[in-house]
């Protein structure tokens, strides 16, 4: 280890604020919408909406609004076309609720995003869509601290490296906070960076990976509160100079 | 004038390659479908989709998956929500042939591109879906060309101000080439930089605008292969070294 960490990327959704709920929250009602068509128990509802987004999000990409359209896919599928159009258009409001939601901040994060960037470059590092991701982005009157807003459509080891490149950083200085061990900390940690996983009560289902928790580069918090004292930790076991604010 | 230009943006859309066509075949086909349900010549069905994309717009922003969102609930609304999941179904297959349509570049692109990236940095400007522009980018065989790839929400006066921020550059040594004259040439010029319209043949109502024809930094071609002879044109008046190249 010869670098100190300089830059440091935040996920957004479910990282900063929640979001993986509201999704939630929209499944269980598209559930009870179908269910007035289907028996639940026997159609595997969950699992054929799943296996329509996966399709789907080779051609969507991620975010509410492919989310919406898989969600009507998937009621047509499994009513055989006998759903009424009046419960496909409240399926739309599912997917509008969403977009309209306001952004819900979660515990320590203003806090702690204005402690990291007391000391670091920070950049907010989302995946999704961009028209949705921007709104939020406003909203959470976090906007300022960033120096950068990057909007991606796939967070893997490309995207990173790619972003690396671009802010002229060497992987070993960059680490990234995030609630998805496949989107934020396993291509990051592949690369040489470093992970800080801040796991969020919900994960979907398309974002699950391993990581090796004994990893070197990586940690695990409870909440957004506890970042600033890993890079403190981790940046004084590379340069040695431990100063009072890195004491734990 | 001072300064010669620079930097070139390039939009993408009915810019590089066509778009605009498939998305009006899109909604002559979504004609077709409701026909069945509603008079057609009673219902005012253009103008009706048409402001509810204008709704939509605020919540959706660009692209395929808005417009097949807003095409579903114009149906349910027109037919008084009397029209088939079947119907519907097909209407979610109208976006997904947009999407996934094959990269058509228009003629004299791929020449005009090298020739300007030749003697200048060159940027593709674009908005709308992330993840459905990053595909088309990539079918187009044109990446390489660009130093950037840079897709924003909303192409105005904001966006380019933040635009030359980031390139660090003045105004007027940016010069931007595009279809739409009020995404693409209006917010250019008001912030003193140049403006190439390269009309495409259809134009989607929400992107009129009307530009001063006698404009001193604008110019109005037919194809994209005269970008490089109005560049060397503008450029050779502001430093006075028209060289052989610039000759027309």
């Amino acid at each position: 280890m010869t670098r100190t960490i300089e830059l440091v990327g935040f996920d957004a959704d479910d990282t900063l604020w929640h979001s993986e709920c509201y999704f939630q929250e929209a499944h269980a009602e598209f559930e009870r919408i179908v269910g007035a068509y289907i028996d639940l128990a026997d159609a595997g509802v969950h699992e054929r909406l799943l296996a329509t987004e996966r399709e789907n999000i080779k051609l969507f990409g991620y975010g509410a609004k492919g989310m919406t359209l898989s969600m009507i896919e998937t009621a047509i599928a499994l009513s055989n076309e006998r759903i009424a159009a009046a419960e496909l258009h409240r399926i739309i409001g599912l997917g509008k609720a969403i977009l309209q939601h306001p952004v819900e901040l979660l515990p320590g994060v203003r806090e702690a995003v204005q402690a990291v960037a007391a000391t670091h470059r920070v950049v907010l590092i989302t995946k999704g869509d961009l028209f949705h991701q921007e709104r939020k982005v406003t909203a959470s009157g976090l906007a300022d601290l960033f120096q950068r807003i990057e909007i991606v459509s796939e967070k893997d080891e490309a995207s990173y490296a790619r972003l690396f490149a671009e802010f002229d950083i060497a992987p070993d200085a960059f680490a990234m906070v995030g609630n998805s061990q496949k989107s934020d900390i396993a291509p990051v940690l592949a690369l040489g960076g470093w992970g800080i996983h801040v796991p969020y009560p919900l994960v979907w289902a398309l974002e699950h990976a391993e990581i090796d928790s004994a990893h070197p580069r990586y940690a695990q918090v409870d909440n957004a509160g506890d970042v600033p004292s890993v890079l403190a930790r981790w940046n004084c076991a590379v340069d040695g100079r431990c100063g009072a604010q890195n004491r734990e």
